[in-house]
Parts: structure tokens; sequence; C-alpha cells
């Protein structure tokens, strides 16, 4: 059988690019759940969505509608699996921003202050329910913005993330119960700041 | 007052690529009326949300969901305003697919022709209710895929567009009523392929 | 096989209750499309929805993501079918409200002026989307309130529809383009208020 | 000032039915948590919404689009209310099903094994996201069904709550971080039946 890579999805998890017993004030035992369970399951869940497409697509007598509730589950496992590995791949360093990705944020919102004061407003916001914030840059329109997104169907267009914070309450739960606030101190206090200016200036050229 | 880029939005409406009079099967009417109405009004609703976020982030009272709230109308116009704009970019054409961009079609879906039933059959299924059916390139996984939409607030994660069909009701039912499969077929005739082979190429560079 | 009534649907679609060619501003072709069509069309999807859910739960190896999007799909095709037979059967009528459903419904909102201007200006802002503006009373929390839906999943918790108006675009844009207000002001030309006074009435007792 | 009951909402919240200290495999912290942050918080959230609309509906500048996006919040807390408020009441029990309560789900799902099956497994597939497991009876259909939630703002068209089990992660991380089986069979050693009995006798009535 050809292989159709529309069709295909990756077979493994992308291994955390840090030590999960080394972060400050996220215990190793959330993240790896989160890893493993949370990111994990979206992995294997894409594979199973992408093999059913597969045959629901050579079938001639699948209803269109229902062919699409296999097509939202593959936009919401896509949108899981992608924006995980940009949440993993984004903490792991210091919590310091540098010179160059502070002046390209505090650019676009007038101060790095407005940024991450609109950043952790939204992620405030979002606590006790589900969702992203992405911090992202929109192709389209050449802005970095903050967007919202209540869960992982939503996602801005023609936007590539810089930066992502999960607010499902399977980030926090279980080492602050509902307190959300507390999450996203310790949050940025883990920003790998390097990946964000990698991001920033890959972004550009697009 | 100093420019906040982040919190702006076009003041404009980006023109029609090509004579609205011209299109094989879909009325200049139609078109005008989508352009204007539908477009034209997120394009407002954009600028009007961008005021107001401005205006609620200074204000420390905000509560955050509320603050999120505009956030989300953030999203979801943002995809309206960037989905038309690639929607009305990608008509005006002969409907007839180059070589390249078959290839680069073919090669991901395993057939040009299995690619254009996917696409065909998710828009059937979206007919009389609101959406989109993008092909997209996804800079994260690097695959060239389908996505199904059901609103504005929707998007793939990391993916630029490549070729847009609105399947929100404006898109059709002033020429068609419910026929959507109608103007599905009279959308496939009008393709403007040398965009769409644009895109393919620029997206491939991100 | 024994008959197991929560897989079950309804096989007809429940006659309109009016002459369609009748109607106050509001042309009989876009009332039959709309009932024929939109209606007609989710009451099928939802037989069909029913049976695969019926197969799909003798299948111990369905996955559960997998059938959720059949659940999802059963929860959006029971609220198209439901919400369209309230609108249709509070169409037919003269659009003038009798002494007790005005009272009714000014002892909710203060005056009956504001009740009809919460539900015009939801109606306005559903204009070039999809959704509906549904009254209803809360058995919950003993409430007549207006209720906004995007899309035919939403749905007030524990509420039963007291006057329900279609946003969605297949209700107007055949006889009014992208011109929502005037089918606005036609609908409420049209209501059938004897049937909104009887659902008061009813849901009181509830 | 006059009172606008449509604008209003409760003050405080409504007291747990049992002692939280004596549920079977959860945990007093687990509930307290749940029962004060994110039932409290949508108590607290849906008074401020309400509050905030009354002022947006005087004010005619008011664009309708924004004036949506509050009801939308709306919409979202008054499901996040009422469905809590059914959920901490059906739990509390000893979870032993009584014959009328058993008779009458398997008259609607052909066995009450089937209806436990369906029910347990729209929960394994709703566990790492958001949403709930209602068991409702459709007061237009006339019907007793399960229904899938992806959030507070779903909720099946006019139909009264039976059963409510909550999949929000804030449910169960706590006690059992991804293990949402765990909580699932948890929840089910505690449903308060005499409550789901009660609620069947009413809805019949309606």
């Amino acid at each position: 059988m050809t292989s159709i890579p529309a069709f295909e999805s990756q077979a493994t998890l992308k291994p955390l690019s840090f030590d999960p017993a080394k972060l400050a004030g996220l215990s190793e035992r959330l993240i790896r759940s989160h890893w493993e369970n949370n990111y994990g399951g979206s992995v294997k869940a894409l594979a199973t969505v992408k093999k059913q497409l597969a045959e629901a697509l050579a079938n001639k007598d699948t209803p269109a509608f229902i062919y699409n509730d296999l097509k939202r589950e593959h936009l919401l496992r896509t949108g899981s699996v992608v924006f995980h590995e940009c949440y993993f791949d984004n903490l792991g360093g210091n919590g310091q921003a540098g010179a160059n990705e502070r002046k390209a944020i505090a650019d676009a919102f007038g101060s790095f202050d407005t940024w991450e004061t609109e950043f952790r407003r939204m992620g405030a916001g979002l606590g006790g329910g589900s969702g992203w914030v992405i911090l992202g840059f929109n192709v389209h329109t050449r802005q970095l913005e903050n967007y919202w997104l209540g869960d992982h169907a939503h996602g801005p267009a023609a936007t590539l993330p810089i930066l992502a914070m999960d607010m499902y309450e399977h980030s926090y739960q279980m080492d602050f119960g509902a307190a959300a606030a507390q999450y996203i101190d310790a949050f940025f206090q883990n920003i790998q700041w390097e990946e964000v200016a990698r991001r920033i200036g890959s972004a550009a050229k697009a």
C-alpha cells in the first residue's frame, strides 16, 4: 500500500527537552503525567483518527457529516499535539527574557509589561476551565499578538506559535488544586526564552 | 499616544483581485455582498474589538473572564478577516490546477483525486451550517492536510492556509439556496491555482 | 429485536402549522426550503446518527473518544430538530402579543420593551453568522430569560424554549441577503403569540 | 430601582446536601475545592455578567456583537451553575439504584446495563478534557437519553437533567491525577439515586 502522508501521524512522543525533576515549582509528577497522559493520549488518538479517516474516505457510503465528525476530532487532536509540543519545548528555562525577545515583544505591545499583563490576565480568565494562551506571529497580518483558545480545536488563522501556556486543568490541578494563579507564576519562572527567541526569528522569515 | 501594533488592525478592506462580474456560476451580487457585508463586517468588528481590548486592558478592574470574552471575539474576527482574504484571493482563476501544484497535492494525498474527494466531502458535510474547509500546510508537522473548521474561531495549529473554501451560508444561499453542492462545483471552477501554487511555495520556506 | 427508545428518533417531519404562502414578508420559497432542507436534513441526520450510535455501542472496540464524536453530532442534531420545531410552531401568527404573555414577559424583564430590545439586539449580533435567540423558562432557576446560542449544540441548562428565532443564514439569505435586520422585523410580524402563551403556561407547571 | 428578575441571579451558593468528608473514594478536599472554587466561581461570575448585561443593554451604543459576547458568558455560567447544583445534589448516596429508577432507565435503554455502558463510555471519552455527561429527559421528544456536553455552554434542547456527571478535570485531578476511570467508578459509588428518582418523577410531569 502506498504511503499517504496526509493520513499519517507521528508514532512516538517527542521527548521532553529538560529534566522534569528540575523545574521551579512544578513537580516531576505533574509534568510526567501531563506529558505521558495528556500529550501522549493525543498522539495516540490522532493516529487512531487518521486511520479511521483513511478507511472512511475510501467508503463512498460514509455520510459527509459523519466524516466531518472525524475531521473535527482530527483538528482537535492536531491542536493538542502541536500546542503541547510547543508548550513543553518552551519550558525548562530560567524565566529570564533576553534583550532581543524583550525588544520584539515590547515593539509589538508598547512595552514588555503590557504584553505580560495581558498574557497573565488571559491565563487567569481561563482558570477552572480549559484552553490555551498563545503568543503567536500571524503570518498573514504580520502581527505579534496574544490569542485566547477555549479548546484544542481553536486556533488563530495563519499563525505560528511563539509561546504557549496550557490552561487545561491537567496543567496544574495536581500541584496547585484550583489555584491557577500559582501555576501561572510557576510557568513564567520556567520559560525557556532561548526557544522563544528562536521561534521569533524563524517566524519572521515565514 | 504611542502606537501599539498588537492592538491595531487594518482600516480598509483588501480589494477583490478579480472582476466579480466575471466568475463562472457565482453572481456578482453574491460576491459583492459577501465581500462587503461579511468580510467587511468582520474588518470593522475586529477594529472595534481591538479598541475595546486596549481600554479594558488599561482598566485593572476588568474581570479576567470578561476580558477573555473580548479575546474570544478577537480570535473569531481575526479568523474571519484572514480566511476571507485567503478565500477571495484564491478565486478568480480558471479552475485548472497546474502540474506543480497537482504534484505537491498528489504527493501529500496519494493522488490529486483523493485530495479533491476529501475536500469536496468536507464541504458537503458543512452544507446548511457554518464553517470552512482549509487545505493548509502545517509548519510544525510539515504536512499538507485538509482541515475542517466549524466557525471562524477554529483553526489548525501552526498552519498556513493554502486553499480556503467558505462554507458559511452567506457564500451560496443567495445564488443556490440550500444547494451547497452546486456552490462547491462553482467554487472549484473558479479556483485561482496560480495563487495556490504561490502559497505552497511560500509555506515550504516557513 | 427489542425496541430501544433512547436510540430511536422520529421518522417524519412535523408539518408546518401554517400556510407558508401567507406569511408577512417571508417568502414561501424561503420557508419551504428551510423546513425541507435544513429542518428536514437534521431529522434525517439524527436518524442516521442514532443508528450508528447503537452499532458503535455494541462494539467494544469503539474508542470512547470516537464514540463521543457521534454523541456530539447527536447533541447538535437534537438541538436542530427541537429548536426548528419550536421555531416553525411559533410562526404563522399576527405578531400581536396578548395581555397575558405581555404581562409574563414584562414581569420578568421590567417591561415588554426591555425584553424586545434585548431579543432583537441578540438577533442583530448573530447576523452573518449562525445560532439562535431563545426566550426560555429555566426550570431550575425559575427564570424567564433570553439565551444566546452560537450553534445547535449550545443550549441553556434545564430550560424549556418559549420563543425561538433561528439566526442561521438559511433563515433569511434567500429573501433578504445579508440584511438580517429586515428578517428580524419580519419574524416579529409573524410571531404566533397564542403558541408562546401556551408554552409559558406549560413551562410554569414543570 | 425596580427589580428585573431576568437580570438577577442567586447571591449565595447552594449548600452541599451531604457531608463531604463521608463520600466513598472522593476526598473532602476535592469536593470542597470543587464546590467552593469551581461552582462558587461560576455563581460569582454569573452575578457579574448579569450586572454588566443590564448596564450594556441600557447603553444604545453597545455593538450587538459585543453584547452577545456577554450573552455567551451568560449561557456558559448559567450552565455551570445549574449543572453543578444538579451534580452535587446527585452525590451523597450509596450508589444503589432502586427498582423504579432502574425500570425507567431500562425501559428507555433496553436494559439498565446498556444505559450504564453508554454513560461510562461517554465519561471515559471526556477524560483529559472538559465537559459533562447528562442523563436527561427531553420534554419535547419525551425521551430519556444520555447527552455529551463539551463545555458549560452546550446543553440538550428542552431537556431536564436527571443525572449529571462533571468531567472537567477539577472533578478528579486532585484525587486521581489523569486516571479519569477511577473517578467514574467513585462517582457511581456515590450516586444519590433517591434524588435521581425524584427528578424522573418530576420531569415526567413537564
